[in-house]
């Protein structure tokens, strides 16, 4: 259980923060005034494209992705340097390549797709020059229990048809998201784990529909290609865009969760520290009732509980990570539903008071604190809500108790 | 500490039901529909002045306005009615010509104008014509401390002229919203609570400038005029403006607030009650893990917490009603503060949990929910934040055992 | 829905309140010491019997009885009362005869026994002679649900015979408790809610065992009798001793949870005030880092956000009270549940905060807090979980939209 | 940061856990029983002495103390073995000598004590053969604030006179606790952390009163030797009897309680971990309303909450070890508050759970968890209640954004 980080994670971590002080916190409102100007609500905006190009000439790019494809970096050593880049989660992931969902959907690609697939489309994601989509969740079935989707992948021929319902898309309103990855039922006759496929289908196939952007908390997060609401009404697709084999969607769902949730932690960490610091930053510099708020012992009170709380959580994530990297991402699936029963919950606690100490500035556009809420609050909610890891959490520990069945 | 509903309001209670069933709720997508198609971002939508009309012609009409101005309801026989406008907070208020700040702008010019402002301004907003906004809160202090407000209101012959930047001016970026209290200081040098002025000031008036909306949680408001920020620049107007006389304006702003904070209160019980329809209505039609949703232990335990909160609200709601009818709104001055300080937070933590239980549509724009929460965030800040509250109430509870000066 | 006091609540109360300030907080330090002094540490202390004599000549005495037999009041006129007594609650229930469990046996034998019970166990009952005891809980089943209940009660001729295991059986260490009331089986296959009787068990029956006193967080409770644990081997009484007929129990019982659920949350309302004040007064007279600790600002949230809670609770209580008084108990039973998740839970936190305010002398014998915090505590297990009551309200809830069965 | 285990550790924690099934657990009724028939309420009982002799001869004994007097371990090496010993905290700890206060003590005596008290208070001190106290808190004042400790302790020719009353002295009332180590002023005019002195005080000294035990919560831990209330009524002592020299206290007292604070937390880790235990087998084996309570959702999420809270702690607790390994205890101050503030508290939240889900038995002295609740809920008041280690916490936090001052 060693979490120290190597020379390699150093020397990133100081690399990544000069790219952040020099670039990214500079972008951030020229990057809020070019979203305010651009004609489609929807697309990406120059200071992004300019800061990539930056960010891969100083070698700080796909650091996400283990393997030959990316940096190769472990969990472990990844850890640090997603949590900086979530003090900026708007800008620093994208810049980097290392945004959700084309994050997960690169892994996936790179575990489970061709030779064909890794050159149609991992080989432009790994070189930031498209987007992609995940389309899993769907409106019309509770989808926290994956067994509900109702979205059918039919064989025809040499072809699969698809034909269903999704939301909540994160990317697809981006013009540039090109690819989605679908999750489907193949033969809703096989037991409940082996009834789902994923299918590639490209944005431009006829029949896909992208119908709205869906909004969270009033955000439409159009700075990131939105939620969108996507309809395939019998889009036709190749036999061989198919994921794996008919019946390895669960299992493929599976591998690409483990990384994802532990990144959106990673990421949710450093929000985290940017509400403390702009709590910190705004008490000291507003006065009220003749003493500046940071003297008012309920505000000390927050500011303690939040650096008590992020200490807990960063130590809980880097140990996931760690295991991940040494026992694997089954072996760590109890670390992994805590941080994600534990982190978005949290972090969310952490901001709300942030927010409260800027007074009607930290629900504003100003600062990036409601945003950082929403975000942290939709995490409770997104790839499983809380009460579902929870639940199979406690079935695991409950177990262990358990006489022995034979 | 009698809360029985009277004849009168019993009537009434029945007379509003039947009109939000007949037309408010039917109304609801009407209202999203046309506002996603106008094209001033800010203004109103024709449903709003139809329904009206049809609010009017029922009777139901400045239902908050106590004496002759409007329906000369007391505080507990407006609670109930108020409550059930909070069900559909967007529309409901509007139209009965019952929505903030409106409500409080018409009880200072009832209670503190002159014959003149009440025929130029008040009339008009009795009868629905224009809208007002309240200019108090700035951005460059801690506004939940009255005396840091730094706009200026100068004496220069028979105009004042005023200097300040303020914002969050709920109402205030609808072009019809034509006439602006602004609170200032008339003289820095006076004792505390007698340096602020209030004075009118015409949108039109040159140097008023309305500069953008502020947003809440990503919402701009703007079905309800947003919330502005505005500069006055040198803005000159008739020392006739002035309401009541100088040193005045903190006096005002409490009268003001007193009936704000109920009212708010009131709604949002409403607000809390549509929250548990939602949530029990969604969680029964949902499916997961082979069970509705409902059967789950973890969301009875949330509806439950939620009927158990919601009813200690509305009785402590009703107690502040009946008391400021009896003992005037500074006799109730703990009540007042008890229900602005409880309400907020536990509405808040109530559709916090209906959000919950709708997954992903729950901080969509498809449900009520999110923008219900953010209103009921925003409470915990505006009109003074919960610390601010807490800090007084607990100072008014110690005052009981402190030993008695001479 | 009217709560305000009659005249004759007022008169009481008075009486009451110079009951308490004359007698009863005077007699706090003796109880202690003549409790510390005692030999047998169930008994009762003369201190006690003294204030009864004076409470039952100042006519305070039986407050809590309906009807013929009691002082007659409503539930509405009562609970002020029991939550003034409730501020010194080791005491003043118990002089007044208004002390759990006697109070419930009480309304269950003027309600369900005979002309024969009412002579031998309720008269000495009314006239402070003896005390008794409620025989239900038991240790190997979950008793929060009825239907889990083991003893038997069996027929024998003229007789029933006895069997089981129970415990927590307050009051019936004391030498002074004469009679149990026991619930337990005569058919265990009957429909759920009819296999339970119960019947009167005097303490001298031979088969009775009384084993030990169960401890509540390290309190005995010795001074009420404590908690006993109860063995019923092979106890055999006459026939007439049943109350009512065969499968009455579950009935009987639930007639007898509704009231004492509400005095008990009448009287933690004043165990919530005591804390409240206590809390107020020490932290005006210690000093800490310069300043007396009750201008912590930390400090000052907890006594604000009591205050608050304290005062929705009460209105609860009342509100459920007066339903009692015109709807009957069946007509309160959603307000009675209410009250019941509420009260302790609240109530538990404002104690708690008292204690931390008091430092080590919270949790001392030196001070009432830590002893009204486990009666607080323990309310949230006793006379059904809070978790039980949640899901049975949340039922009921959602019952409002499930659709009609035919 | 590397936490891992080292053989060392791997080995000894192997050992303690094959003492505690083989010896600890089974002795615990064993204990209960020996302690219920005692004479004295506040001596030992045979079984710890049995059981001392077993561990010392399995080299299981003063684990705690770094240096040559000890076994010589680090902090993280004694982490996993004192987490074990909370499984069982009324046995485990004293018989391995590794119970509070006689640890701190301890560690003073070695660190500032001269070879004289060496000789004559640690030696059997270490061979486990008296027991010790440690005299800081004052009934009179806030003791929070260690400035107003007023306690004196007056030079007169070769002795040292104390008068003074402290109270909740751990282990005080145990007839074989023999010296005690009392903090009091020997400078009030000196600057604040120069007045306090420590000096021994031989319990036979004249003039110590040991006057009575606190309660904590109705629990006298008499097995501990209580906590007593003490007055120092002119006690003399020869000078010698000085630790280090006047003015000292404050830093003395510095260098205590970071063991001690830790060595608390890794104990209560090992609390939660057995109430967790305790809560899955309890609600494994009890049925109510149709299944096991360990299936009801309310219940598993008490369980997986508890289970990511105690992830969380013991990461921040082996953390701060290692940094007090490192960098030393001031090095590790922020991550010793931290755990102060985090552990008491979460794990109280997980007794209060594993309580509620036992029914009354929870509360019984038949189950360890009320008592293990009563130490827990102890320590978010002991060695600085949350509030003060809040504030300081805060504070440090502020200062990373205050301007330099010059």
């Amino acid at each position: 259980m060693d979490f120290a980080f190597d020379a390699e994670t150093d020397e990133l971590r100081s690399r990544l923060e000069a790219f952040m002080d020099e670039h990214v916190y500079p972008a951030e409102p020229v990057f809020e005034q070019q979203l305010a100007e651009r004609d489609d609500p929807w697309s990406s905006v120059p200071i992004v494209e300019d800061l990539k190009t930056e960010a891969r000439s100083r070698g700080l790019w796909n650091l996400f992705l283990p393997g030959e494809h990316g940096a190769g970096l472990t969990n472990l050593q990844y850890a640090p340097l997603a949590e900086i880049t979530g003090r900026s989660p708007q800008l620093a992931p994208t810049v980097l390549n290392c945004a959700a969902p084309d994050t997960g959907n690169m892994e996936v690609l790179a575990m489970f797709g061709s030779p064909k697939h890794h050159e149609q489309w991992l080989r432009p994601l790994l070189d930031g020059e498209i987007r992609s989509a995940f389309a899993m969740t769907e409106p019309d079935v509770a989808s926290s229990d994956a067994r509900n989707i109702e979205t059918k992948i039919v064989r025809d021929g040499d072809s699969y048809v698809i034909s269903g319902r999704k939301w909540y898309i994160s990317g697809a309103m981006n013009p540039n998201c090109r690819i989605f990855i679908v999750m489907g039922k193949t033969d809703p006759d096989a037991e409940p784990h082996r009834q789902q496929s994923m299918i590639l289908v490209p944005r431009d196939t006829p029949g896909v529909q992208v119908k709205r952007g869906m909004n969270v908390f009033g955000y439409t997060d159009g700075d990131h290609g939105g939620h969108a609401e996507v309809v395939f009404d019998d889009v036709r697709v190749p036999a061989e865009n198919l994921l794996q084999e008919e019946g390895s969607g669960f299992a493929i769902a599976q591998a690409r969760l483990g990384p994802g949730r532990i990144h959106h932690c990673m990421r949710l960490i450093g929000m985290a520290e940017r509400g403390i610091e702009l709590m910190c930053r705004r008490t000291i510099s507003r006065t009220a009732f003749g003493k500046p708020i940071a003297q008012q012992g309920v505000v000390q009170d927050w500011i303690a509980e939040s650096r008590v709380r992020v200490e807990q959580l960063r130590l809980l994530v880097l140990k996931t990570a760690w295991l991940m990297d040494t026992v694997g991402n089954q072996g760590a699936h109890t670390e992994i539903q805590s941080i994600k029963i534990a982190t978005p919950a949290s972090v969310e606690w952490i901001l709300d008071k942030a927010i409260q100490a800027h007074g009607a500035g930290g629900v504003s556009q100003d600062f990036p604190l409601a945003g950082l809420w929403a975000a942290a609050r939709m995490l409770r909610l997104a790839d499983g809500p809380d009460e579902v890891h929870k639940r199979s959490l406690a079935r695991r520990e409950l177990k262990k108790y358990l006489p022995e069945r034979k």
